[in-house]
């Protein structure tokens, strides 16, 4: 068998550590392909770039590593890397990140970093989003690539059910003290959002987005819970966003029912 | 009772039709409140602003109705109006659109429109977005606008079921040729992506997103086949997206494992 295709990618862009510890980490498994944001891009979610024309600029920033920024979007790095730079090619796995900080619960929403890993999921690719809960610079990767090692492996040799991808986050502890790996559901939680107002030099008021993480730590099920616990979360997770629950009571309150006026 | 407050928002911007229809049809039911884009923002997903300020201006677009531009995306629009203009107050519920363009399918996940109702459906509001199959500024919302009516008066009436929002879609027809509602899943489907590739002023390469969506029209419950079929498509939908199936393949499959050094 041939050395497996792995493309990275990121939201932080291609020079944040975190992506340095994904590629060093990927490049163990095979041939590895990055395509990143020239920006930061946190908090992008899915957004993708359509008003706009996107520009790719091959970069030398991993030793042997082909490599290039992109103008857009996390998502949009994936559908350029998959549409043009690697378009005649199988890629065999997708990770992003590592991310600096979380996006356990409900923070994959707004995450670049997942909605790149997501969209390659969407096109057929098995893949991975990693992130480590600090959002510091200089955050220490190392407990997390001993942690992305063992779970590309094991998503290499297994692959991933069809249309799935993982989310997995890696709590900021020393590697001794990380209890391992946990199977966990996306856990509850809410920002305690504040928004900062001020003015601007002009005399005009503005709302910069702040908050707290406020996460719901009574499902031990909960990605949030094993975090608190020392483990490592792995969410499998799904871009079909249907409630199939749902579904039965809307019916049994007959939100379908026919137009009376057409026989 | 007091009469119902109805957040609006859309990611069209508040000049376009749809949301003056959507305006229209919820100002029947109670006080309407209107935050929306100053600028279009279809394809942001569920993108916040955080490395920027946000800012805010009253509009008068609609007549007799509070109304306020944000510079930022759709979901920014939602976590301004929950956290800084209606802060005291208990909005009954947010309604999303009327977008010009589907949201039905996969599409779900990358649109403004639907983003923003997600987010106030996270804030625990009643939550529904709307989408016209027509991508046109000139489309007719005459027939969607009698739905969004229907829709409306039966969430209000029986709410939704906690932590799901409607995402629906209204197919392209004169209200005379549409069979109904029904309740779906979110259907498969993909871009078949082109990027347009050109050469700008300055002889530099770009690429521009463009594409056809190809819906899978083989599952008779998708949104994608009762739009074909001439029903208005609902969809319940979560932001959990965690696939409860594949946590247990995963755990056959022991990715979740102790750490073997800590005892």
């Amino acid at each position: 068998m041939s050395k497996p295709l792995i493309l990275v990618t990121n939201d932080d862009g291609m020079n944040a550590p975190g992506i340095r510890s994904l590629v060093e980490t990927a490049r163990q498994f095979g041939e590895v392909f990055v395509v990143a944001p020239n920006s930061a891009q946190s908090g992008q979610g899915h957004a993708i770039t359509i008003e706009d024309p996107l520009r790719l600029h091959r970069v030398e920033v991993f030793e042997g590593i082909e490599s290039y920024e992109c103008s857009g979007t996390p998502v949009d790095c994936v559908k350029l890397a998959t549409n043009i730079l690697l378009k005649d090619r199988k890629i065999d796995l997708c990770v992003s990140g590592i991310n600096h900080g979380s996006n356990a619960s409900i923070n994959v929403l707004y995450s670049g970093t997942m909605s790149a890993a997501m969209e390659a999921s969407m096109e057929g690719i098995n893949s991975i989003g990693f992130s480590l809960c600090d959002y510091s610079f200089d955050a220490d990767f190392s407990a997390a690539k001993v942690y992305a090692h063992q779970i590309i492996a094991e998503t290499l040799e297994h692959g991933i059910p069809k249309g799935k991808l993982l989310n997995v986050n890696i709590p900021n502890l020393p590697l001794q003290q990380i209890k391992g790996t946990r199977i966990c559901r996306q856990g509850e939680g809410r920002w305690d959002e504040k928004f900062q107002e001020g003015l601007d030099p002009r005399g005009q008021k503005y709302y910069w987005l702040t908050g707290s993480f406020v996460g719901e730590s009574n499902s031990l099920l909960s990605d949030h819970f094993a975090l608190e616990n020392g483990y490592v979360a792995i969410v499998p997770i799904q871009h079909d966003l249907t409630n199939f629950d749902a579904m039965h009571t809307l019916h049994h309150l007959q939100f379908d029912r026919p137009n009376p006026s057409v026989h």
